[in-house]
């Protein structure tokens, strides 16, 4: 059985234009959901051998970075994707608003730090994209400033890469309406209220400068080595199916292999 | 069905003096593997449960360290029993030796900057206790020095409880010869050569010094604040299962609430 899932299809080609309203919030292709499971377990089982064989070979690693409206599913999406990994060779970072010290540096300092080392995943729940995404919708830098950062975060990535860390981008796309729902959710389960905050709607209020805001980042940082994929994130089990297909693939392509020992295994001998 | 099994038999009491060659390194009471696994997988479920409540509680952190000698399961034991959480909400660091910086500063300078913050769940692979173990082992300070970092070690993690960090700390005890067994198996296999350093033998020369080592750890820093749990090892369904039941109980003990929301959730309309 053949998976009928083209990873490249929710791949921003570099220079495209995005328009988000073109692109689908809810998948609605051949997949059922029976068969992503089945599919989703298989890729998942394979990412975990990649994730060891890179880890063994300790020459480069990956990073990872989500996106998305609030309430689209990042923490879910990390969750389901990220933690069948091995914990010891995962780090995952979740960037708040930045505190005075952070401030006091360039917007890139602080993301920096949490670049993942030779051998590790590291995953970026929101990242240096919010000071193109919330820094701009809310004025909080000057234009002059947010609009030469879409170039230093393109360079930065370049140099990660060129220095082995490969990069894979995701925007969990959804509709206004989907939030809404998932919203009045976390309002009607006391389980959920901790994950609620007022301050959010002021956030939702300002949709469409935020799409705007996105489709910007989207389309001027989609590169060949840091693509940007825009995921339709209303299935679930499409959102995680693709996110895992895109991350066991780019591990694949590396060809990786176990080092060689540097001694001869048959010559030791163990008292 | 009760499981029988009482966490506290594995519990080194605060001023005990250890053993280790009285202690079992496998384990061989009533449980069988097949109850293990349930119970195992109870347990894991809950544990999992209370990682959710602990981070939306945003009150304190659990600080787990595993010491043991080379090849007992450290890492095998970090994926089974941390490898089910939330990895948004973990941090396992894995210390090597300290590079020069690091040896510029007191030996707890590096150990400090990754104790977990609120809310998460920190995990040592080999930990402060190093500084106790080869560091003493191999005369890498002289004895004046290492004397007193028994007491040091006691004090920080006396502060660190007060400030809401909890600690449990699991040694991984195992016979010399299933460490043999452990070490051939990677000699055999290929794809786990990358595990095995022929340095490794000079510390398996040193078993005798290791244990006294680890003895004079465990008797002098058990305390009732960061007990240590000496582990059978052999059977890793049983390490597993009493690690993780450690675990659980842990977090159980502390009686964690989700937060009460500081809004009105009724009140809230969503536009």
């Amino acid at each position: 059985m053949t998976l009928k899932l083209d990873t490249d299809d929710y791949r921003i080609a570099p220079g495209a234009k995005v328009d988000l309203d073109r692109l689908p919030t809810r998948y609605d292709g051949p997949i059922d959901k029976q068969e992503a499971r089945q599919a989703f377990e298989q890729l998942r089982d394979r990412l975990v051998e990649l994730q060891e064989l890179m880890y063994a070979e300790h020459k480069r690693s990956l990073l990872v970075v989500f996106q998305a409206m609030d309430a689209a599913g990042k923490d879910s999406t990390v969750r389901h994707v990220i933690g069948p990994l091995n914990p010891a060779g995962v780090r995952v970072t979740s960037f708040k608003a930045p505190n005075s010290v952070e401030l006091g540096h360039d917007f890139l300092w602080r993301i920096h730090e949490h670049t993942p080392r030779r051998g590790y995943i590291g995953v970026f729940n929101r990242s240096h994209y919010e000071d193109v995404l919330i820094v701009r919708v809310k004025d909080l830098v000057p234009e002059k400033v947010w609009r030469k950062r879409y170039e230093h975060i393109n360079a930065f990535e370049k140099m990660l890469t060129d220095e082995n860390t490969h990069i894979l981008k995701f925007y969990l796309h959804i509709s206004k309406d989907y939030q809404k729902e998932r919203l009045q959710r976390r309002l009607d389960r006391p389980d959920k209220h901790w994950k609620f905050e007022p301050a959010d709607l002021k956030e939702r209020a300002r949709w469409g400068a935020y799409r705007e805001a996105f489709e910007d980042a989207l389309s001027r940082c989609s590169t060949k080595h840091a693509p940007w994929y825009v995921v339709p994130a209303e299935r679930r089990w499409f959102r995680d199916l693709l996110v895992m297909k895109v991350l066991a693939g780019k591990l694949e392509s590396l060809n990786m292999d176990y080092p060689r020992a540097t001694f001869d295994p048959t010559s030791i001998v163990i008292e």
